[in-house]
C-alpha cells in the first residue's frame, strides 16, 4: 500500500503515519518528492487497510499495491491455470466448454427434449433452473424440488452434466443431488453466506459477475468459495450495466483477456441474459469464442414463444445444431479443444 | 404495455400478436400510423410480460406504460405518504429522522459511548452492525450475537430505538429480539429470500438501494416486503456505480423527488457509505435535507481513528452535536419536522 | 410518439394535449385504458417532441415510437446496405477493411516504415495523425501541415488510401489535400460545426462514437454528415466509458449487431484506443471480426516504446503481418470478404 | 509517478525502467517489497507519462501520484480561491451568484419579459443561448447574430451582466461584443480549439462538466482556458451520464466538495438541464446551495409551453421570485453571501 501525503505535510504527520503502519507489524518506507511524500507500507495490506489512514490528517490518499485476492491470484498458482473437469468434461487452460439447455425447467417434456437436443449437439453439460431470482415478487419463481427431480431425469437421458442456480442457503442439500455444478446468480454475487455455502459442498461453482461488479470485486466473491477449499470456481461475464440503452446490458468481453491475467480460473460468457434477444446471441458467442473464453453458457428452449421466463433470449433447439457448430469452428481457431466425450 | 411493430409489419403478424395478448385474458387495441402499428395490451402487465412477444416476428419493441410494482406505488396509496413510527419518532410524510450511531458495533464502551452522544445531540433512532457484509473473506464480519447483545444494553442506556442489518436469514430469530428496524444491505437489494424474511418480521425494513439498482428495481425490492403485509418500509439512496472514479460513490440527490413522485414512502439518505469521507458527509447530509430527504443515516464513532471499519467515513461524536444542529436548521427550511422524543 | 397521461387525467387536461398536437399539424389517437390514458401523436416527430408535453399538466411522460434520424436509419435505404468505396477498396455489406497505421505522424522514417510494413501485410488502408486532440495542453499536439506533408509521402510509396484526423474546421483545406477518409474523433462526435464541414468535403467520414453516446446519438451525429449530401459514414465503435477501472474503456462489441439493425451504415471498431494496450488488441480484433464488424481500424508503430504518444497500446510492426492473417481467418468464417487490391 | 513492476521482474528489467525514467531527466526510486518492487519517478509527470511504460516488459502498471493540472489545482494559488467579478458581481470564495435568464433567445418580448423578471427578483446575471447545440441538425439552432442584438438590448434594459454560449471559434467576434461571460457547453468541454478560443478572449469562461467528464477531465479542460492568461474559470456541474434512466441525467452534487478540494475555482450548478424538469429544479437548486456551490445557472422563461426549446425545464418566470428567496435563505445557512448590486 502507498500512501501519499499532501503536499505541506508536516513532518510530524510524516511520522504519526509511520507509527500507525508499524504499530501494525508492517514496514514503512518514507520517499520524499519535491512536492510530495510518499510512504510505502510494506507488509499484510488487510491490516494497512484496516487502519483508516485515509481520514488521518496530513494523508491525500492511499494507493493500493497489491491486489486484495489472494487464491484467486495468477500469482498463487504461479502461472498454472486452474481446469474443472466434470465426468471426463474438462474446461480451463486449453480446454472450452458449450453449457446448453433452458433459462427454467417447466415441464417434463420441455426438459427432456432441450436435455436431447443439446447432447445429440455436443453440449459439454446442460443447464436449467430449478429456482429463479425475480426482480418482481408477481413472477415465476421455478419449480423447485420438482424442479431438481425433472433435472435428475434429464440427466439420466442424456448423461450430460447438470449446473443449476442455488438462491438460498436453505436448499443446498436438495439442489447437491442433482447438481454437478452450483450455479450463483449475479443478483447473489455477493451474498456472501450464500458463497460460503455453496464452497463447502465441493462441487465446482459457476459464478456469475454481478451487475456492476468490477473484476476486483467478482475475484473477491471467488475467494469466499476457494477459502472453503474448494479450488474450482468457474468465472462468468454476463453482461454489465452501462448508461446504454439500446441493449439490456453490456457485454464486456475485455473482461475475457483481463481476467486471465489476474487469475488462473476458467472464464466463461453467458451471452443469452447480456442481450435478452436471440439474434444477438450468435454474434457474441462467437466473439466470445474468439476472445479466448474457456467456455459459453447458452440457453435453448423447444418452443420459446411459449417459454415462462425469458423467451425471447433462448435460441430455438432447431438451430442449435448450427450455432454449436459455428461456436466450435471459432474455437478451433482460438486453439482450444473443445470439451465433450 | 405497447407493442411497437416493425415498419412493414404484416396484418398477419399484428393479428398474431393480438391473438397471444387476448390468450391471456387482456384486450389489445390497435393504432396503424403512416409507418408503424402500435399495439395497446391492455390488463395486467405481468402476464403480457410473461408472453415474450419481444421476440415474435414482426415485433420491433414493447413499451411498459405502467409500472411493474403495486404495493409501493403512489396510486396505491391515493398519494397518502407512509409515515413510519417507532416508539413515538416518526418518518415520513412531514417528519425527518436522524438516525446516527457507528458502522460497527466493536465494543461495549464505544457503543454506549456514541449512543450517549447522539442521544443528547437529539438523534431519532440508534444504528450499529453486528453483522457485517463484506468484501474480502478475510476481514472483521462483526461481533454477531455479542454485538447484538450490546446494541440491546445502548437502547437500555439511551432510550433510543435500534436500527441493525440483517445479513443471513437464518439470524432472524435473534435479530428481531434486538431491533426496532431491520437493515438491509445495499449488495442484499435483490437478495429476494432476505426481503421476505425481513418483509415476514413485521418490523419496519430499511432498504438500501443497490450499487447500481434503478429506482424502479428499488421499488419491486421493496414489493418483496410489502407484500407479506408489512407497510413500514423506509428506503435510502446510498450512492450509486458510475465512471467518476474521484469518490466512492456517486450520491444521487435526485433520487429524492424522484422516488417521492413514484411512491408513498419515505425516503432516507446514507451520506456516510456514499462519500467514505468525513469531510464530505456534512455537505451531502445538508444537501439530502435541502432536496427534501425523510431522514439522514450516518455513522459516528468515538476514535474513529481506531475503528475496526470504516473509520474514515465515520463522523467523530466531538463535532456530532454542531452537525446535528446544521441539519435541524435546513430540515426546518424545508418545511419539515424535526422527529425526536 | 406516445404520450401518457397520469392516472386521473381530466377530460380537460387531454383535451389539451390533443389541441396541441393537432395544432402543429399531427394527428393525435386517444386510447382510454381502465387506469391510463395514452395519445398517440402522429405526424412529424420533431414537432411533437417541440411542444414540450412533459411539463403539461397531465402528461406523465412521453415514448418515442419512431427513431429521431432520417438518412441513417435502416429503413431510408430500405435494407440495403452501405458500401464505402475508396480507390477499389471497400468497406460495408459483405467487405471487410483493415485500416492499420500509427497513432500520430512522428518523422518521415517512422511513417514510411510502418506504411511498408502495413502495406506488404495487406492492409486496406492507412492510418496516421497530424493533428492530435490531447486531454492535456502540455501534451504534444501532432506535426500538424508537416504531419501531412509525410502522409501524403507515404501514400505515394504504399499506394494505401490515408485516414486522418480533423479537428478545426478551419484546417479543412489543408486535410483535403491528403486525406482519402476524413475521421472524426471520439471527443468531437458532437462538435456539430465539424460534422457538417466534414460532410461538405464529400469524403468518406469516420466517425468516432463518444466516449459515453449513445447509439441514437452516434447515428444523430452521422445525420449532420449525411444530410450535406454525403452518404459515406464508416461509424467506429471506440470503447465506453463505464464504472469498470480495469481497463481504459468497455469495448462495446454488442453495438455491432445493434447498429447493423438500426442503420445501413458500416461499422468498424477500433480496439487500440479501447484497450489502450498492444496484448489485448488482438482478442478484441478476433471478437470484432467474429461478432460482424465491417473493419477494424488499428495502431502500429515501428518502436512503440519510443512513440511520442499512446506507445503502449500500438502494434508492433513486426508483429503486424502474423496479426492481419489472422484477423483475415476469422473474416472468413463470419463470411466476408477481406478487402485489398 | 509510481511504476508499480510485476512480481518476479528481473533486475535487469528493473534496471531498464529507472534508464527509461532517468533519460528524460526525471529521478528514480526504487523501493523492493517482498513480492514487488515499486520505482518511484520523480520530475516532470508529462516527460514520465510520454515514455509508455506501461507497455515495457516487466511493468505492471502505473500510479500518477500528482495530478495532471497545474494552473488549476488549489496548490497554484496556494489556497487562495478565485473570485469572479463582473461589474461588481462575485461568484467564489464566499460570494454566490444566480444566473438565469431562457434556454433560448427567441423574440425581443420574451427576451426582455425574462429579463425584466429576473432583474427585479435580484439575479446576479442573465443567460440566454444564441447558438444552441442540438442532437438534431433538423432542430432549432438558434437566432445567432439576431439573438446576440437581442441580448445586448436586454442587457441595456436590465443592467445584468450577459452569459451567452460560445459554439464555434468563428463566432468569437460577434460573442465578444454582447457576451459578459462565454459559456462553453458540455458537449464542447473537450473540444480544445475553442478553450483556447474562448481563454483568448479575456472574458471570464463558465465551463460545463462534460456528459461524462471526470473532474480531472473538466479541471484539464479548464487548464486549456487559464494558459492563455485567463485566470476566469467558473465550473459548472450539469448533470453526468449513468444507468439510471428515471431522469435525463444524474446531477452529481458530491463535484462540490470535491472540487473544491482540487481547485481554486468556482464551481457551479445547473439543475435546469440535469434534471430536465421544472419541479425537480427547485429541490435540486437548493441542495447544491446546501452543499456549498458557488452559484447556480438556471433556466426561466415568460412561456415555457410555447418555448421553442426545452420548455418542459424552464421555471415559469412567474415563479422565480419566490424560488431565488428560498435559495437565498439556504444560501445564508452555508454561510456565503449572495451577489447582487
Amino acid at each position: 500500500m502507498m500512501i501519499v501525503m499532501r503536499e505541506g505535510a508536516s513532518d510530524e504527520q510524516i511520522a504519526h503515519v509511520v507509527d500507525r503502519v508499524e504499530q501494525v507489524g508492517c514496514s514503512a518506507h518514507v520517499s520524499r518528492g519535491e512536492l510530495l511524500t510518499v510512504i510505502g507500507a510494506i507488509g499484510d495490506r488487510d491490516r494497512v487497510s484496516g487502519l483508516g489512514l485515509e481520514g488521518v490528517e496530513g494523508v491525500d490518499h492511499l494507493v493500493p499495491i497489491t491486489k486484495p485476492y489472494k487464491l484467486a491470484s495468477s500469482q498463487f498458482r504461479k502461472g498454472e491455470r486452474t481446469v474443472v473437469e466434470v465426468d471426463g468434461r474438462r474446461i480451463g487452460g486449453d480446454h472450452f466448454g458449450l453449457i446448453a439447455g433452458p433459462c427454467t425447467v417447466e415441464s417434463r417434456e420441455q426438459t427432456i427434449d432441450v436435455g436431447r437436443v443439446v447432447a445429440a449437439a455436443g453440449a459439454t453439460m446442460f443447464r436449467g433452473g430449478a429456482y429463479k431470482p425475480r426482480t418482481s415478487p408477481y413472477s415465476f419463481h421455478g419449480l423447485g424440488v420438482e424442479g431438481l427431480r425433472l433435472l435428475a431425469e434429464a440427466k439420466q437421458e442424456t448423461g450430460l452434466p447438470t449446473v443449476t442456480e442455488l438462491m438460498d442457503a436453505r436448499d443446498v442439500a436438495d439442489v447437491v443431488e442433482v447438481a454437478d455444478v452450483i450455479q450463483i446468480g449475479a443478483r447473489n454475487m455477493q451474498n456472501y453466506t450464500l458463497l460460503s455455502e455453496a464452497g463447502r459442498t465441493g462441487l465446482p461453482v459457476l459464478l456469475k459477475r454481478g451487475l456492476s461488479a468490477t473484476l476486483d470485486e467478482l475475484l473477491m466473491a471467488s475467494e469466499y468459495v476457494l477459502k472453503e477449499g474448494n479450488p474450482n470456481v468457474l468465472l462468468c461475464e454476463r453482461g454489465i450495466r452501462t448508461y446504454e440503452s439500446a441493449y439490456r446490458f453490456t457485454l464486456d468481453l475485455l473482461a475475457i483477456p483481463a481476467l486471465k491475467e489476474l487469475t488462473h480460473l476458467p472464464v466463461l460468457v453467458d451471452p443469452s441474459h447480456a442481450t435478452g434477444r436471440r439474434d444477438w446471441v450468435e454474434p457474441m458467442s462467437l466473439a466470445a469464442a474468439a476472445a479466448g473464453a474457456d467456455g459459453i453458457i447458452v440457453e435453448v428452449h423447444n418452443d420459446p414463444e411459449h417459454a415462462i421466463c425469458d423467451g425471447p433470449q433462448q435460441l430455438r433447439s432447431s438451430q442449435f445444431a448450427d450455432y454449436a457448430a459455428k461456436v466450435r469452428s471459432i474455437v478451433e481457431i482460438a486453439g482450444k479443444e473443445y470439451s465433450a466425450v
